[in-house]
C-alpha cells in the first residue's frame, strides 16, 4: 500500500518534470533547458554531419554523441510512457498507455529515435538521418515554446475557412494553368512539358514567383498564356500568406491586450 | 390532365435533384456527391492520361471511363435542359430552353462534353482533352461549392473599381516598360528583344518577379531602366493581390458576423 | 468690339472642348472619345510597328496614320495654346501662353509630337518612336481619367513621408548590400562583380526577388551574405508596395463614403 | 578657475555642435549639412572608386579626398571624445570617455576611420574600403535623420515578439526544407546538393522566391517536396515584411495624430 503510493508519487513527479511543469518547478526547468540544448546540438550534428569533410574527421565523435542522444531520448520516451497513467485520461495502464503512445507528438518522438535501432536493417543511411530531424519538432513541446506552438495552431484554426477556400481555388488554378501550358508547349518542348504533372512543376514555380528558369514557355501562345496565368494567379498564391499574416498579428495583439495583471502585486497573470 | 401534372411533378423533381436542392433532400445530396466524385476522377484521368507511360498501359480503361463520363454528363445536361421549363424564367418550352442553354454555365457544360462527339473531326486530340477540364468548373455549381463561388464573385464585384483602376495603370506601366527596354536592348540583343511585344514578355516576367532568366538586359542603360522599372513597378503588380486579399478576408468576417441563428432552435439560418 | 467678343467666346468654347468640360457638354465628350481612340490606336501602332514583319508589310499605312495623328495632335496643341488665355491665370497673351506651355503636361504633349518634325535630324529612329509613347500619358488628362489620375496623385502625396523614409532606408540597404557582395565575390567572379555599381544590379535583382540568375554568388561567404541580405532586405523592398496599396484602398473607400447624393433627384453629386 | 570655466564652456559648445543641437543653433546646422555632404561624397567615392577605369584615371584625386575626409572624421571623433565629459553620464574624465567610446555608434565611427591608419598593415585593400562604408551609418546620427532612426527602432521594438516567433519558425522551416531536399536530390545532383548547409542556399533562394536557377531539384521526389515547401513556406518568409510594414504605417499614423500644436502660436510642438 505504502509502496503503491510512493510509486504513484514518483510517477506524478516524473510526469511533472518531463511533460507538464508547474510554474517555479526548478527540476522541470533544468530538464527543459537540457532537452533544449540536446535537441539543438542534435540538429546541428545532423547538419554538419552531412558535410563530407566533417564526417570524415569527426564521424566517430558524432556517432558517439548520437548514441548518447538516443539513449537520453529513449529513456525520456519510456519515462513519459511509464508516467502517463498518472493522468486521468490515460489511467488504464495498458489501453491508456497505448492511446498516449498514439498521440501525434509521441509518434514523432518515436520516429525520431526508432531509426537508430533499425540501422542494421537494409535502409538508406541518409534516410535514417533525416528522421533524426523530427527531434526538431520536439522543441514545440518544451514549456518555453508551447505557448508559441499553441498560438500558431490557433491562428491556423481561426482562419481554417479562408485557407480551405483559397486552397481549393489554388488547386483548380494549378490544374487549369498546367493543362493550358501543357497544351501550348508540349509540341515545342516535349522534353520540358512531356505531360500535365510535369507542367505542374512549371505552374508552381511560376505562381509562387520563384522562377528558377529551368522550364519556361517558348511559343507565342505559351508565353501569352503564361503571362495571363502569372498576372491573375500570383495574387491567389500570395493570399494564404496575407491571410495568415494578418491573423497572426491580430492574435498577438489580442494576447497583449488580454494579459491581465494582479491588482495587488502588479505581476502578469496567466 | 393527370398525365401533364405527373410530368410537371417529375420535371420539378429532376430539377431539384440536378440543380437547386432543398435542404435535407437526400437524392439531391447523393447526386451531388456522385457528380463531385465523377468530376474529380475525370480531371485526374485527364492529368494522368497525359503521361505517356500511363496512356500506353491504361489507355483503354481511361477511354472507357471517358465514354461512361460523357454519357453521364450528357444525360445530366439533357435532363437539366428538359426540366428547366419548370422554372418561371424559362417557362416557354422552346425559347426558355434556348435562353437556359445560353447561360454561361450551360455553355461550359456543353463545351466539356461536345469534343467527345466531335472527335471524328480533324481536330488536335490534345486540344479536345483540354476542353474536358472545363468539367472542373462544374464543381462551382455543386451545392456544396456554390456559396464559395458566390462569395468569390461578390469579392470581385465589391472591388471592381479598384481592380479597373489598377489594371489600367498596370497596362500603361507594361507598355512603357517594354517600350523603354526594347529601345535600350534591341541593338545589343536583337534576338531577345526583337520588338515591343517580345519585350512585353520580359516586362511581365520581371514585374511579377518571376524572373525566369531567359531574357534580361545586358547593357548598362538597359540594366538601369530595368532596375528602375522593377523597384517602381513591382508594387503595382502586387496591388490587385493585396486588394482582393483584404476584401476576401473582410467578406468572410462579414459572413461570420452576419450569420443569424434561429432564436427557437439555435440552428444557423440561411 | 463685337469681333473681340466673338473671338473671346470662340476661345472659351475651344477651351471647354479641348480642356475643361462642363458636364453634359456633347462636343467635349465626342472630342474626348475621339482623342481616346486616337491615342490608343497610336500606341498600338507604335507597338505593332516595332515588329519587323508588320513594318515590312504595313509600314506605309502606319506612316500615313502617324502623319494624320501628328497633324491632329499639333492642331489640338495649338488650339489649347491659343485658347488658354481665356483662363484668368494665363490671361496675358504672351507670358500667359508661355507659362501655360511650360506646364509639365504641355511639355509632355510637345515631346510627343516634336520628334516627328525633327525626323530629318540625325537622331536614332527608334528613339523618336519611343517618344511617341508619351502620348499614352495624355490619357491621364482626358476627363474620364482625370479623377483616377488625381486619386493616384493624392495617394502618393498622403504617404509622402513613409515613401521618403523607406526610400532612404532602401538606398542605404542597396549600397551596403552591393558593397558587401562585391567584397565577397569580386575575386571569384571578376567578370560578374567587377565593381560596386555592377554589384548593385545583382542587389536590385535579388532584393526585388526577380532573380534572373545572370549573376549570383558562388563563394561560401558570398552565399552567406546574400542569404542574410535576402531574408532581411526583401521585406524592405516590399514595404512601399504595401504602404501604397493600403493607402490606395483607403482612398477609394473614403471616396465611396464621401459621395453625396442630391436629396431631390437621388443623382450622385460631384 | 576662470580658465577651467572657459574650457567647460568650450566643451559644452563643441558638444552642442557635433552631437546634440538645440533648435535654431546655426553652427550646429551648418556642421550637420557639411557632415551630410561629406558622408554622401565619401560613399559615392567608394562606389565609383571601385570601378577600375575610374580608379585608373581619378585614383589620385580620390585618395586625396579620402585623406581629407579621414582628417575631418578624425578631428570630429576626437572632438566628441574630448567634449563628452560635459555630459553628466560621462563626467569622469577617463572612465567616462572610455564608456562613451564603447557605445556602438562610437565604435562604428572608429571602424570607419581606423582602416585608413592601418593601411600599412598587410590587410586586403578592398576590405579596408568596405569599412569606409560604415560612414554611411553615421547619417543615422545627424539631427535630421535621428527621428527616422528612432522611429525605425521603435517599430522593431514594438514587434519584437512577432519577429522572434516568426524567426524561430523560419529557422525550423529552413532546416527541415534543406534536409528534405538534400535527402531527395543528393544522389541525383551530388555537386549541387553535397550536404545540408549547401541545400540551405537552395532553401533560402526558394523561400524568398528569388529563384536564381543555379540550383533546383530535378528528381520527381525533389520537385514534389520543393513544390510543397514553396507553397507552404513562402508565406512564412513573407510574414516579417508584412508585420513590420503594418507596424511602420501604424507608427507614422500615430506620430501624425500625436503631433501637438501650441495653442498660442499654432506652431507644431516637439
Amino acid at each position: 500500500m505504502e509502496e503503491a503510493k510512493k510509486l504513484q508519487k514518483a510517477r506524478q513527479r516524473v510526469w511533472e518534470i518531463v511533460e507538464a511543469a508547474k510554474p517555479g518547478d526548478k527540476a522541470s526547468r533544468v530538464f527543459d533547458l537540457f532537452m533544449f540544448a540536446l535537441i539543438v546540438l542534435n540538429v546541428a550534428a545532423v547538419i554538419v554531419g552531412s558535410v563530407k569533410s566533417v564526417e570524415a574527421t569527426y564521424g566517430h565523435q558524432l556517432q558517439l554523441f548520437e548514441t548518447f542522444s538516443v539513449a537520453v531520448f529513449t529513456v525520456e520516451y519510456l519515462a513519459r510512457l511509464w508516467a502517463c497513467v498518472c493522468r486521468p485520461e490515460f489511467a488504464r495502464s495498458a489501453m491508456g498507455r497505448l492511446r498516449f503512445a498514439l498521440r501525434p507528438m509521441q509518434i514523432i518522438d518515436l520516429l525520431a529515435i526508432l531509426p537508430f535501432y533499425l540501422e542494421f536493417l537494409p535502409i538508406d543511411a541518409r534516410f535514417v538521418r533525416i528522421f533524426r530531424l523530427f527531434r526538431l519538432l520536439r522543441l514545440a513541446k518544451l514549456n518555453r515554446y508551447s505557448k508559441t506552438s499553441q498560438m500558431l495552431a490557433r491562428v491556423f484554426a481561426s482562419r481554417k475557412e479562408e485557407l480551405v477556400i483559397t486552397a481549393s481555388v489554388m488547386i483548380v488554378t494549378l490544374i487549369l494553368a498546367s493543362s493550358f501550358i501543357y497544351f501550348a508547349e508540349n509540341e515545342a518542348q516535349p522534353d520540358k512539358f512531356p505531360d500535365i504533372p510535369s507542367a505542374m512543376w512549371w505552374a508552381i514555380v511560376t505562381l509562387t514567383t520563384v522562377g528558377y528558369g529551368d522550364v519556361y514557355p517558348v511559343t507565342t501562345l505559351g508565353k501569352f498564356l503564361a503571362a495571363t496565368i502569372a498576372v491573375l494567379g500570383i495574387g491567389l498564391f500570395a493570399l494564404p500568406a496575407g491571410i495568415l499574416g494578418a491573423s497572426f498579428v491580430e492574435e498577438i495583439e489580442r494576447q497583449k491586450a488580454g494579459k491581465q495583471h494582479c491588482p495587488h502585486c502588479g505581476e502578469e497573470l496567466e
